[in-house]
C-alpha cells in the first residue's frame, strides 16, 4: 500500500502542528509551512510575544525561511500553507514572494487580507481556503477562552 | 546658538541617509528610522537583495528593531520617518506595532497603501507625507536609470 503523504490536508496538518507549538508557548496560535516540490521547506509559528516582534507572524517567518532556503527571493514555485487567513501584512508578503499559490483554514473576518476590495496578492497566486478551517478555528477560540479565565 | 536638531526634517535626513547606504549597495535606496521620545532607536534601509528576502524591507527592519530596542511589541508614542510611502506589507506591520506616526517622503501610486481604499494603518497613526519627497524620488530615478544603462 502506498502511503500518500504530498496532499494539502498532509501539509495542513504540518501548518496545524505549528500552530499547536504556539498555542503550548502562550502564542495565539497560527502556524505556516512552505512547500516545494512536494517537500515542506520552511516551518513556523507565531512568535510575536516571544521575539517582541509585531511583525513575527507565522507566514513572514515561514517565507523568511523558505526564501533563506532555496537561496532566492521568489517562491513562485512555492505553496504556503497556513492555519488562519493571512492578515494584511502578510498577504503583502506573499506579493513580493511572488508566491505561486496559498492554502489557508480559518478565515478571519476582522483582520484577513480579504476585507480589502483591492487586490493585495500577486496576480499569480492561486487561493484556497477553508482546509481544516474547524481544527484552526478551534484552536483559537480554546486559546482566547483560556486567556479570559485566567 | 541653540541647534535644533529634533525636527521631522532632521529624522528625515536621516532616513534619507539609509537610503543612499541601499543606494550603494545596489538595493532599491528606501530608507527608514524610528523616533522615540525625539531620540532615534532604530535605522534601517533596504536589504532584501542582500538577505535574499522579500519581507527585509526598510520599514520592517526598523519596527523589528525598535521593538527589540524598546523590549515591547508596540510602538505607539514613535512614529516612523521613511523615504518611500510603505507598501501594503509594511503599512500592515505599523498597524500590528499600533505606531503612532508616519512620515513618509515620495509617494509610489503603484504599490503604496493609499491605493486601497480600505483602511490599513491603526485608526491612531497619525500621516504626514511628502517630507524631503523630491530627494527621496530622485534617488529612486537614479538607482532604475542606472540598472536600466548596465
Amino acid at each position: 500500500m502506498r502511503i500518500e503523504v504530498y496532499t494539502p490536508e498532509y501539509f495542513m496538518k504540518e501548518a496545524l502542528k505549528q500552530a499547536q507549538i504556539a498555542f503550548d508557548n502562550g502564542e495565539i496560535p497560527v502556524g505556516a509551512v512552505v512547500v516545494c516540490n512536494n517537500r515542506i521547506i520552511s516551518k513556523a509559528h507565531n512568535q510575536v510575544e516571544l521575539l517582541n516582534d509585531p511583525t513575527a507572524h507565522a507566514e513572514i517567518l515561514a517565507i523568511t525561511a523558505a526564501c533563506e532556503h532555496i537561496g532566492a527571493k521568489y517562491l513562485e514555485d512555492c505553496s504556503l500553507y497556513v492555519t488562519l487567513e493571512p492578515c494584511t501584512m502578510c498577504a503583502g508578503a506573499t506579493y513580493w514572494s511572488m508566491l505561486g499559490e496559498m492554502v489557508y483554514g480559518a478565515s478571519d473576518e476582522k483582520r484577513g487580507f480579504t476585507r480589502h476590495r483591492t487586490e493585495i496578492l500577486h496576480p499569480k497566486c492561486k487561493v484556497r481556503k477553508g482546509l481544516f478551517a474547524v481544527e484552526s478555528k478551534n484552536l483559537l477560540q480554546q486559546f482566547f477562552k483560556n486567556l479570559r479565565d485566567t
